[in-house]
């Protein structure tokens, strides 16, 4: 693979941060590009035409490639490597957390937290502010049953950091900012902690 | 493997239906175990200690271990055959529409579905209600960015099928019954063809 990798990305954005903790871990230069997206610069006719029809960050370019969906593009860079398990049972409970995260955990803690510090309470919906408690309670819901999985074991997934642990990790560590209470989830408080004390780990913010 | 595979399902879900039709596909036998989830037999404290945390099917049983997300099941039940692309781009891009399906799709299109067949209009809670003009928009930007991706191509991802056209296919070809409008997509209708003529299909209700 020669061709280097692009991300378009709104690097304020957990999903966007997931990529590049995962290149990062793997010592991968990621060139950068950055939208705003509070200002419709992934719904230009240009962006949906070019990156992604779907209209959002992140995208990882390849040469003239492009993958959309921000676990995909964890899933590419890391392909091959330590991070993705050759076991056939572990890399389809790898892939498991993963849908799990955009299903359950991402539509609660990553979007109040948007909702929170980006959009701002005032400002929405009458949709959305009927969602906040019930989006409030399926993500602490999904805290808890990462908390308990984590009991006993170092990892998500088998016995080794794969990119589940990266995926899960972006808007799990910053779910405060959503007013999660992450001093009732423990075992999450450690797991975060053994993340963020790997070689060549990176901020979000960095 | 010799173990066989179990799935834990709730057969009107489009979710299982998906796994079952993997597995009809290429000829692997699935032990079918059926739960009534409108009366809360995936809740149970057996359930969740025993077969998903999450309370949800479907999940795939392979001897005394257990795949949730039915597209991480459908994924184990595949691997290594011709429905997983081994091109690195293509595995990630089959991924990619496997995750914009739990995203972009399946909240939208699965989800009216399950209203207005299942729940029932008139039992819907207020938070409920207010989201169904949303999800109509999305559930419609989901099956027109599908249409365009389709024109000129004969499968989802590559040039082959593989397991992102069967985890579409599942609540896409009975969108109809959430009051979609299948007609506006002749790409998908072909698609959609082509899979129902596949050797060993299976309908849903089988």
């Amino acid at each position: 693979m020669t061709d280097r990798f692009v991300l378009h990305e709104y690097s304020a954005s957990g999903n966007c941060y997931k990529v590049r903790l995962t290149a990062a871990l793997l010592g991968i230069p990621l060139e950068r590009r950055e939208y705003d997206i509070m200002n419709g610069e992934t719904r230009t006719p240009d962006f949906l035409e070019n990156v992604n029809a779907n209209g959002r960050i992140p995208v990882l370019q390849i040469g003239d490639r492009f993958i959309p969906e921000s676990n995909a593009a964890c899933y590419f860079v890391a392909d091959g490597s330590n991070l993705i398990p050759t076991d056939r049972f572990d890399h389809a409970d790898m892939l498991r957390w993963m849908f799990w995260e955009q299903y359950n955990h991402e539509p609660n803690i990553a979007t109040l937290r948007f909702w929170i510090l980006e959009v701002g309470l005032d400002r929405l919906a009458d949709v959305q502010r009927l969602q906040m408690a019930p989006k409030r309670l399926a993500g602490n819901a999904a805290l808890r049953l990462m908390d308990d999985h984590l009991k006993g074991r170092e990892w998500l997934v088998g016995n080794a950091i794969s990119v589940a642990d990266i995926c899960l990790f972006a808007y799990t560590h910053v779910a405060d900012e959503a007013d999660y209470d992450l001093e009732l989830y423990p075992e999450v408080i450690r797991w975060m902690e053994q993340i963020m004390e790997l070689p060549n780990f990176v901020e979000m913010e960095a």
